[in-house]
């Protein structure tokens, strides 16, 4: 199928895909005077007593603004607030679909990090929490930073964590198989955007003790010139051998590929170089890194890539909306390093038997979401 | 009925009034990569190439934010952007009920109305129109203007211009049924706040001549002293007399009296020193400058409030829904004068036999948003 035209043409029909309902009856002048004018002065009075009475007689308790400024949006890159909107009602079905989340899309016009920052302040009182999105790196970290500290409602970069958490998860599962341990492997990040470093502050926080990344211009170590501030930071915990040079170079024996990257960019040559029964998760959207078959023929034991059309697929959407729905039922004000973790071991605990073609739950399997909130409930009561 | 009580009840059991719901189908693996990725990139990049594709492709042409700071609530005053909350919800659902249009409420957490208007223009990618509500005068004046400017969505302030557009609806066919000509009635408008001073502008662009504002200090004119520039700026086209003194001295020989202002401040014995066949609306809610029964006992011929449980009401509800889906309708940038005129001759012509009971439609009768919808339409084409 031509998903492509298919999307577009449905998009045309339906003029995009969100639309807003009444959860109460407005049939008359009775119901009117209960929603509206006069009653709904007793809510709005309650609140102006008691700010957290707005998660009592409000919407704002399972709403989650999905907000971005479109300068990462999906492959596409900078292509602006207006532009990235379909992809925003796309992700607010997403929270309602599999976490019966009510989320609205808000496209931000401006790369200025401070006003994004304001922005968000100035909006939050509406919202449960903040789902941040496609905001291009290394500005997301410092938003993201801010905007924890400064809000009382959790924030959430789901480039950085959804990733990371997702990729943990299926790692666990892939090192049961391979009967390797977390604190004996190497680990080779290829990509050192927002979801490159996150994912690599997750396998720290894990238990990985060898990752080094690697950008466009071969592996970041602590005396790279030119690196970002973010970059700069995990160099630090990363790269323990000190190595310079490119991916061919720093592949060598490693256990574990994650490509957070660009197409085909792993040649077959490299898999053979790497440790046995290597791990390979090739997730650049929608061409990988290296193709499933290729990867296989060089020797890897388990592959995983972003595509629903091969086994394995590392999606996001198994992440977010049971940590927002998990979040939201707590009215927690932060999502934690803590619940990061909970939410991937989970995860990978949702398949029981680990194979080869099986370390991660397929998208459409029940319950993932309410399982995951679960374990964020856990990390707060 | 407590409409209190139950408005209490119904926003506790339901958390709120709205839900966002999906308008596409989204059961399956194929499902998802039309609504999101890979298929959504495609409406991504026909935005990209031309921003008018967003009307095409994505909810914004049927989108309103409904924007508050909670400064001016109700009957509440400044209860603030959270407190707010339940009241732009319940707007929200008005929207949906009347014109079928998708309104969101975005709660602003800042008194600072340059604050205010940067915040909207930023978050106004995702939206085709806005509708500001219950922010304090005379800050909603500037914040109105300015957006009316920089933005290319049309920008209302529903607590100025539907409560104007609803009056002189009412007022045209008041005026048929006591056979006085527009041009040669005088009118007090007692309260000088934002629908105070927008119901005199409209009155004015439809042919009133005589009219005289009068705020706690009194009649508002051209020398008095420490008046906000909106005061000072219609000081100059009403209070032609340039009479000073109260609401007593003033509303002596008048026609018409239009109370947005505070209970009971009408007393018997100045309607009686009005002239012959008085029009009183008295829209201070729930309380009015004068009840019905009182009004009519000191000789009013006809006599409105803002309630639904005396004849007459005067509801915004009669005219936003339907002037936001003409704006939307017609892709419009602006709402124009001639926009708000037509829709108010519009709702006055809705009522075919005017009588003192019946000079405005009641707020279920069906399709008058689509009717005046249409009346914004001939505007533009």
């Amino acid at each position: 199928m031509d998903y492509f035209k298919k999307s577009l043409e449905l998009h045309k029909k339906k003029k995009g895909k969100l639309e807003i309902k009444s959860k109460i009856p407005l049939n008359n002048k009775t119901d009117l005077a209960i929603v509206y004018t006069p009653g709904v002065a007793k809510p709005c009075q309650e609140i102006a007593k008691n700010p957290d009475n707005a998660y009592e007689y409000t919407i704002k308790g399972n709403s989650v603004a999905v907000v971005t400024n479109g300068t990462a949006v999906l492959g596409l890159g900078n292509i602006g607030a207006q532009a990235a909107l379909p992809v925003m009602e796309g992700k607010c079905l997403l929270f309602k679909k599999f976490a019966n989340i009510d989320a609205y899309p808000i496209c931000l016009d401006t790369e200025d990090n401070q006003k994004i920052i304001e922005t968000v302040k100035i909006i939050a009182p509406g919202f449960g929490g903040i789902n941040l999105e496609d905001i291009k790196a290394p500005d997301c970290f410092d938003i993201e930073k801010q905007l924890t500290k400064e809000l009382d409602i959790p924030v959430f970069h789901d480039d950085q964590h959804g990733t990371a958490i997702v990729v943990l998860a299926a790692l666990i599962n892939a090192l049961k198989i391979v009967k390797k341990r977390v604190d004996k492997i190497k680990i080779i990040i290829n990509g050192s955007g927002a979801a490159g470093i996150a994912t690599a502050k997750i396998l720290l926080d894990y238990g990985v003790k060898d990752i080094t990344l690697v950008d466009s211009r071969g592996a970041i170590c602590h005396n790279c010139p030119e690196l970002t501030k973010p970059k700069k930071e995990i160099a630090k915990l990363t790269n323990l051998g000190k190595v310079e040079g490119q991916l061919k170079d720093v592949i060598i024996q490693s256990d574990v590929f994650i490509g957070l990257s660009v197409p085909n960019i792993l040649k077959k040559e490299l898999v053979k170089t790497m440790a046995p029964l290597p791990i390979i998760f090739a997730l650049a959207n929608p061409i990988p890194e290296i193709m499933p078959k290729q990867a296989k023929q060089a020797g890897a034991a388990i592959i995983a890539t972003g595509r629903s059309d091969f086994p394995n697929q590392i999606n996001n959407v198994l992440a977010f909306p049971g940590i927002f729905r998990g979040l939201l039922d707590n009215r927690a004000k932060k999502a934690t390093r803590e619940m990061k973790l909970a939410a991937a071991k989970t995860l990978a605990s949702l398949v029981k038997n680990p194979v080869p073609n099986k370390i991660i739950p397929s998208v459409f399997e029940k319950n993932i979401a309410q399982k995951i909130a679960l374990s964020i409930s856990k990390c707060i009561n």
